[in-house]
């Protein structure tokens, strides 16, 4: 029955993307601005933000906190006046660290700050450091160089308002492990990938390519790598690194949903929403518990208009982004397989901290009518110092499978020059939240969201495969 | 027969201090200016400080890496061309860190960052948490109301140039423990005496009253403070703790002093230095391989002059001033033993951080005719933007027992804004260093040390009990 109005809709959704360019009506972007106000002044951001990272803390994708997280996000989208809030399944590989260290031997001993990169396997490993610039580098030594030894890719990631240089970053993070199995490592250490100068080294996940025995792989806060390099500069260096963490099943978790249900087409929805998991060795504030605040406060906002969005505005707290868009990526296929990728009007994710937004745009992988709507958008965010870059953006993490899909897209870009100080780390904590600035990403998803779900035409969604830009 | 020919040289020393005011000689004045410039250009403090804090690391008192630190020591006096180098004994109780853990338990369950305050007994603590504003709020609970519990003290430290603060910081450090026993608490916390936003909690030593039982007593990084005091609003929080630290026997370690010996004066010693020892967590970089390397480059710079200083240099690298100025109660017992009181001229220690030196001043228990002296040294360091404040400043830490029996102290203020993000924390590390304002430090020293050699008269260094003033 759900299936077949679904169909009905979608058809219609099409029809309107070919058709006359989309428009948001006058009287909508008359709300908006008042809205935009009035999120400035609201501080349910905040408390969410607060919230989460007191009440929960840490909460790595699979462990007991994650099912605390879970309960507590269907608490609070009730609490918060949304009118439907439901739960969807999200099955992964569960991974546990336990404990870690690492110290270098010898006639320098001494302990180094280092952590397990998600999916390591425990175990310890001690030799040689053979110190590389960079992945290529790494890439270039010869078979069976380092047969014994340890790989260090030293790559200082540099400071960006987008964060580009992440893509280098979480590149050597990502594929150092494997390059250096295969050149015969038995262990892995990088520089994290950040731009702080504490001892408080970065997660993040990584992999290990089929038909390769996963050695231990650890990252070393800045100072560490900084010393670990002199040190390798006068001479040979051994090291041990004992990292007690690894797979152990799989694990059930939730994404975690709440609908302010529109008053005309219910069942077309705008998504927005942040990610619930986090990493476990902070409170996941700037990840991402801001992105939960920041869209369940928009959608809260919207839902106490008198007047209900055209379109329903649906909030997702997904499940296990971290550990590679699980949720995300359950979201997208339960919609694909429902026939619902039309009616995802337009989505986004909010994760990348909590710095001021300051660009906007929209996209999908469809030619559509859209981009005055989007122009239209980006007016009514102009006040808050937010640019319209109609050649720039993509889709947030856990938006980019729903993208592959055919679903559109809106991108608004956060200031993220210090959010690889925190990013994956202990720091990522409350304290690193500028309240302004968090209320000012609310005002910009509110009136996104509010109005793209009045918008009279789509941004693009259609049943297709699609490879979104990058964000 | 060495102590016969102090004793004949005290008698002169005095003799002095009752006669004409102290005299910097115009041709030293002038010396003293090439020197400074020197110095500036001169990066032999940032070696020192970088091979001190790389090729040792963290030299926690009565550690292996403590008799490294010696051995480095010496053989880096030698390396700098110092005339004398040699070791004097200091014994203190030993105590070490192995582990510690603590977290919240029940509906919030969550780690805290934790380290144990040095002289806390191992051990594990376990109950629910009682927050005190401040050392005072704790005195005034009533007695047994702690009974069972463990108490909290979230007293959060303002940040100053001069860290006046740490005036009360450190108290509630040092009496918080002892107090809380005295109200029933199996545990202490606290939040830690220092400025910063990170998960690097600050340990320093602690002590028991006599007579009182010891719990396990810690400090909390600040946002786990921060945590801790939200979730404690929000009700009952029980929390566990769990130390592996304690006291193990005596350690003997060693002050190692390097001369370069005076050339008319030589009995008569300036005494600079900074202390080799460090807490275990960071590399102790700030905290004080920058006073090491400070007063080792002054010391070295001064000894390559082609004719050597009035008086002696006395660089001394003192022990285990982290757990009791251990190194500097042992020198200045073993001056006062040996009547050598009076020979020491005036000194000073470099103990607060690497910051710019922005004051100076000279002192002692003993009216003296030195201020114009000290006025003379203080235009020398005018041109570095040192300020002479003649009420101002006291003696650093190491130098406290030698002006307590009657020696001269020369104050050379550091900029000490950001001393407290970082001291006794995991974070201080040699990157925290600026290489510029190092140099201006070994240039203040240089100037400082070789004219306070060069005066005619002294400072009013004389054998009796003192109380100097608070630096």
């Amino acid at each position: 029955m759900r299936r077949l109005a679904f169909a009905i809709a979608a058809v219609l959704a099409c029809a309107n993307a070919q058709a006359a360019p989309t428009r948001i009506p006058e009287q909508a972007l008359a709300q908006a601005a008042q809205l935009r106000e009035q999120a400035l002044a609201d501080d349910t951001g905040w408390k969410v933000v607060e919230a989460l990272t007191t009440e929960v803390g840490p909460r790595l994708a699979g462990s007991e906190a994650d099912a605390r997280a879970v309960e507590w996000a269907k608490a609070r989208f009730k609490a918060l006046g949304f009118d439907k809030v439901w739960t969807e399944p999200v099955t992964f590989p569960k991974w546990e660290r336990r404990g870690e260290r690492a110290e270098v031997l010898g006639a320098h001993a001494q302990p180094l700050s280092i952590t397990a990169l998600g999916g390591s396997p425990g175990g310890s490993a001690e030799g040689e450091v053979v110190r590389f610039d960079g992945l290529d580098a790494l890439k270039a030594a010869p078979a069976g160089s380092l047969a014994g030894k340890i790989a260090f890719i030293d790559y200082q990631m540099s400071r960006s308002r987008n964060g580009m240089d992440y893509g280098i970053g979480g590149t050597v993070r990502s594929q150092g492990p494997s390059e250096a199995i295969r050149k015969g490592a038995v262990g892995y250490i990088m520089r994290s990938a950040g731009t702080d100068s504490h001892r408080v080294p970065h997660t993040g996940i990584t992999h290990f390519d089929e038909g390769l025995t996963p050695v231990p792989s650890a990252a070393l806060a800045m100072p560490d790598a900084d010393q670990l390099a002199r040190l390798v500069a006068r001479g040979p260096v051994r090291i041990r690194m004992a990292l007690d963490c690894g797979w152990d099943g799989s694990y059930t978790s939730q994404n975690v949903i709440g609908e302010i249900t529109g008053r005309e087409l219910p069942q077309e929805v705008v998504v927005i929403g942040g990610h619930l998991d986090s990493w476990d060795l902070g409170t996941g504030a700037i990840d991402d518990a801001a992105g939960v605040g920041i869209t369940m406060a928009a959608g809260h906002l919207i839902g106490q208009l008198e007047q209900a969005p055209r379109r329903t505005i649906r909030v997702i707290a997904f499940a296990n982004e971290e550990q590679g868009l699980h949720g995300g990526f359950a979201y997208a296929a339960a919609r694909a397989k429902a026939g619902e990728i039309p009616l995802q009007h337009i989505g986004a994710e909010s994760d990348f901290g909590a710095g001021r937004i300051y660009a906007f745009n929209t996209g999908s992988g469809n030619p559509d009518g859209s981009r005055e709507a989007t122009a239209q958008i980006a007016q009514a965010l102009a006040p808050l110092g937010i640019e319209y870059r109609p050649d720039e953006g993509g889709p947030g993490p856990d938006i980019i499978p729903l993208a592959s899909k055919g679903g559109a897209w809106a991108w608004l870009a956060q200031d993220g020059t210090d959010y690889f100080d925190l990013h994956h780390t202990a720091d990522d904590t409350l304290d690193k939240i500028d309240p302004k600035a968090l209320a000012q990403n609310v005002a910009a998803y509110t009136v996104f969201a509010y109005l793209a779900a009045e918008a009279e035409g789509g941004f693009g969604s259609e049943a297709k495969d699609v490879v979104p830009p990058q964000e």
